[in-house]
């Protein structure tokens, strides 16, 4: 049974399940939602997710939402095909993924989640972008970022020496932060820079990042 | 090797990983961390956690941080110990306990933290509470709840049929909001409020709950 994918595809969540399900191998197709359009918010959708957000999986009679919990999902169903992004056989190296997934979550996407909203998506709406709220963001994400730096001056990824799902949860946004003049973020802060260079350049991520474009 | 639990008694997010650690019947040795007094900005703290927040969580030579990062650790390495919070041997139903963990983390705790946070914590540091953010994260709360409430009308427990970690997540936030007048975000909506008295009376939450005061 095939798997559906429905997001628009530059969405960043939606290519966060997207990159993934590159790394796995699992072949799927996807229903673009029309997001200005206000689909999302039209019954067929809310009866996939009742937030009314993309992206949503549909795995046979399996119908998930939340990227980070289709990502969890797809890592472990799939767990022997692929890349292994949970590190299943290291019960340790599991756990720091685990860490670092939590990180992502409570700490990088809340800040850079405005950030480029404002950047970004505030204009195509019509509005101005909230100068005051992009700068307190930017200014609170260098100090998680510093953090991030001195991880990364010891280990080659979030988690340790290895690529995992708290590296690839990180991609979306920062692809989007790149094209922003917060860009300086990443290149000022020599590990974390590197360690951009290193995962942005993943095929996979290459690959679905193509059609990561606003206009 | 015993587990070693560094953090305060009332802190939302040391209580839910105490309420894993009893659900899972793991014995842990607690060592209260005074942020009142900026301990977890002190070297010793940041050296186990670098974002310098509690809890921090010692398994032998193993340190983690995020709350949500060790209770999953601990679920997933006592799966057959104790009540099984992530439905290891359905891999459907251990879905839904990833979706609605995210929900939490991505719908429920951005809302009800700072709620809790301008209501309760403001003012043991000498502030006043800002009503504006109050209100503004009550109403948005108040929708989020509206989703609860339909998914509580069909499923007992917010993953499924089931308790699961995604329900525990949600009871140290929750139970500081009972103790506000915003109490009624809970009791006005009937499969929520009926959901938080069965949650909240669990017995490890009961005990474990004792405890939450912030006087
Ligand atoms: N925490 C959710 C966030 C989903 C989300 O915000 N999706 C955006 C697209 S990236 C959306 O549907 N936005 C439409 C809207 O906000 O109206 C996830 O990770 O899936
Ligand atoms: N996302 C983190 C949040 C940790 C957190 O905010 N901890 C609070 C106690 S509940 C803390 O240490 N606060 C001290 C401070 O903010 O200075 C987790 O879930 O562990």
């Amino acid at each position: 049974m095939a798997i559906k994918l429905y997001g628009p595809m530059v969405s960043t969540c939606a290519v966060r399940v997207m990159t993934c399900l590159h790394e796995k191998l699992v072949e799927y197709s996807l229903h673009p939602v029309d997001l200005l359009a206000g689909e999302h918010r039209q019954p067929a959708f809310l009866s996939k997710n009742p937030f009314g957000l993309a992206p949503v999986l549909e795995d046979g009679d399996l119908t998930l939402f939340e990227s980070r919990a289709i990502t969890g999902y797809l890592a472990e169903k799939y767990k022997d095909k692929g890349y292994d992004l949970i590190r299943h056989q290291n019960p340790k190296e599991a756990a720091f993924v685990k860490v670092w997934i939590e990180v992502e979550s409570h700490h990088f996407n809340p800040l850079i989640h405005p950030i480029i909203y404002h950047y970004f998506v505030s204009p195509l709406l019509g509005k101005t972008p909230d100068q005051s709220i992009i700068d307190a963001n930017v200014a609170q994400l260098g100090k998680v970022l510093d953090v991030y730096d001195t991880r990364l001056s010891s280990n080659k990824y979030l988690a340790g020496d290895f690529y995992s799902l708290a590296d690839l949860h990180h991609l979306p946004y920062t692809h989007y932060l790149m094209k922003t003049p917060y860009a300086d973020l990443i290149q000022s802060r020599p590990h974390v820079r590197a360690w951009w260079e290193n995962v942005s350049s993943r095929p996979t991520f290459a690959k679905v990042s193509t059609n990561m474009k606003f206009e």
